[in-house]
């Protein structure tokens, strides 16, 4: 039947009926009204991580990655060298944009079932002193590991290294603490945690290093020291907001904050990710993470041995049956994502696996049992 | 009371209710019927300016600027010369935006109540055998001077220069035929003539010069060759499509095509211009340009001569009563702007221009004469 899917992806995914009806309107972007609702909209999000004292934070239209792009740009000096900790998918992308503006990138690998090394990253900063910044991903969504955030805050101001947090797919579900965690920028975006529809990102950029980023980005739509300035002193976005994304995220943070803010959030999705982790396990599908590493955003499933088995056959059922699964995105192991964000609970999630095993079924797969030695 | 108002304004506009309507909806972005709406977006797109056989069209998330930056990024290579034809407040932002990034640019200053002139461009090009590109503002929103793109393409082509044209505020309402006129690069945006919301633009680009793009851009996020290479591949975005943008882009494209597709729009925005230019015009107010070059899109009016006007008091009027002015970009006169495009016809010109007279009756003002000479 044509009725709306439940989408198990990390974004965009589903929101609420309220948040999508606050597009029903149309504001003039110069106008006073809509200056308050970017005013206020920031002022909440300074809320979210407790950094009304310590940073700013600039919206910027396009997807997430614009936002990275535009952080590294502005951030980082022309002549810095950005050490990039890479886990996944989303590393290797902010490395690359990070060497295509001009800049020097290096990357440091780690596998991608595991978080990054605080302490191997303690060890490259000592060895390696030209490096001027670090690139942490919070939640790789490649795989859906979280990363040590406070641990590799913690390395970098003691080595007195900016730091820059991609934290995408975590920000509004896991905690963030400017008050206790030092970061020069951080970037998140609408359509994710928060619930909100696809279209803006957002920087959270420390005060003190504010003033000495004018003029570091190549990019006029990208530097976020000229939109924050602008933003200053008229309260307007420098180029033509997305009036009705911006409305969306507005509404969507006000129900944030009533379901209970970022700690109600978190439970909510963890409560999602064990009902999902439990359930499909009780089918035969096995997490490629393991339980400790895993964030409850997005899950990685090993997809099934069975010879019947491939994903789009599979995606279509699940689909079928009103839920849009997500694929994998690892190149040596083959697999398929469920995410545990949006506005969705326990219910979904059970319908969700029970989707699958029916799925299976007609596929002639009796089980999600991977092959051996996954 | 609390009424959606109107908007006067170059984009965001007010968008029709079946139009945001369409935002009701999340979308996987990765899912194939959303791969089916962006194709179809992109296949009409290119029946607009009859570009099938000779362009593509990439959407790109974000303002129509950022498209802006990515069109010069994309299609000037890193050795090209710009040279930007200036009559207003955008040319000189796409200056600034060319220079930003690296590339060489120069400005071709012509006053801002005037088109530039193709003739001076050809004897620039004789003399100046540097220049790679030129850029033009098809219609320059800083004032609503409509620039002629025929003929600059015309004396481009003849020199062999490649031209990048912003379209922004043109597309869909004036005529641009890729069949007749060469252009490498046209860039407009989803909340403007077609009557979309914003948080997305769309480039075209030359199908002949497109391979040879590759690689041109600084930027991961605005490389729009890079871009268009994935989604033949995908039929995705690279990156977080604004998915409800583009849902409601494609039932605007819909309703621009029942109405009658850009002659019937540029019909009812020239009536509209010309409504509103009479009625203002019958309590005082004069436009900054002569009739002959002013694009029905959105016009200058001279501020009024009395005392006891200003600017934030009008506009509050105007928006107590339901419509939303826009303000003036000129830095030598005082001015505001009305503009012509989106949902509305002569109805809301005329109760707009009611709106006004109101407007100056409140605040003493016996009539919109500007200042003489003005």
């Amino acid at each position: 039947m044509d009725r709306d899917r439940i989408l198990l992806t990390p974004g965009p995914l589903t929101t609420t009926l309220r948040t999508k009806l606050a597009m029903l309107k149309d504001w003039g972007s110069w106008d006073a009204d809509f200056n308050a609702l970017t005013a206020s909209v920031r002022h909440r999000l300074l809320d979210i991580v407790h950094g009304h004292e310590t940073h700013v934070v600039v919206p910027l239209q396009g997807s997430g990655t614009f936002s990275v792009e535009a952080a590294v740009a502005t951030v980082v000096p022309r002549d810095g060298h950005v050490l990039v900790l890479d886990n996944g998918a989303y590393c290797k992308r902010a490395a690359r944009l990070t060497e295509m503006m001009g800049r020097r990138a290096s990357v440091m690998a780690f596998g991608e079932e595991e978080p990054v090394s605080a302490a191997a990253l303690d060890a490259r900063l000592k060895a390696v002193g030209s490096i001027t910044h670090v690139i942490l991903i919070h939640c790789e969504t490649g795989t859906g590991v979280e990363n040590p955030l406070a641990e590799v805050a913690t390395v970098c101001e003691k080595h007195g290294k900016g730091l820059i947090v991609d934290a995408m797919s975590s920000f509004g579900a896991l905690p963030i603490d400017a008050r206790s965690t030092r970061f020069d920028a951080l970037i998140a975006a609408s359509g994710k945690c928060l619930e909100g529809v696809p279209g803006m990102g957002f920087v959270f950029i420390r005060r003190a290093i504010l003033d000495g980023c004018a003029g570091n980005s190549q990019s006029l739509a990208m530097d976020l020291h000229d939109q924050h300035v602008y933003m200053g002193k008229t309260g307007q976005w420098r180029f033509t907001p997305p009036t009705h994304v911006v409305a969306a995220l507005s509404e969507a943070i006000t129900q944030f904050v009533e379901e209970g803010g970022q700690p109600a959030r978190l439970a909510r999705y963890a409560d999602n990710c064990r009902v999902l982790i439990d359930g499909m396990a009780a089918i035969g599908f096995k997490p490629f993470l393991r339980p400790e590493v895993q964030a409850p955003v997005i899950v990685t499933f090993h997809a099934p041995a069975h010879p019947a088995y491939d994903f789009k056959t599979f995606y279509e059922g699940a689909k079928a049956r009103g839920f849009m699964l997500y694929p994998g995105k690892l190149t040596q192991v083959e697999t398929f994502r469920v995410g545990c964000i949006g506005s969705l609970g326990r219910h979904e999630m059970r319908q969700a696996v029970e989707a699958v095993a029916d799925t299976l079924r007609e596929m002639g797969i009796p089980g999600g049992e991977p092959h051996v030695g996954a």
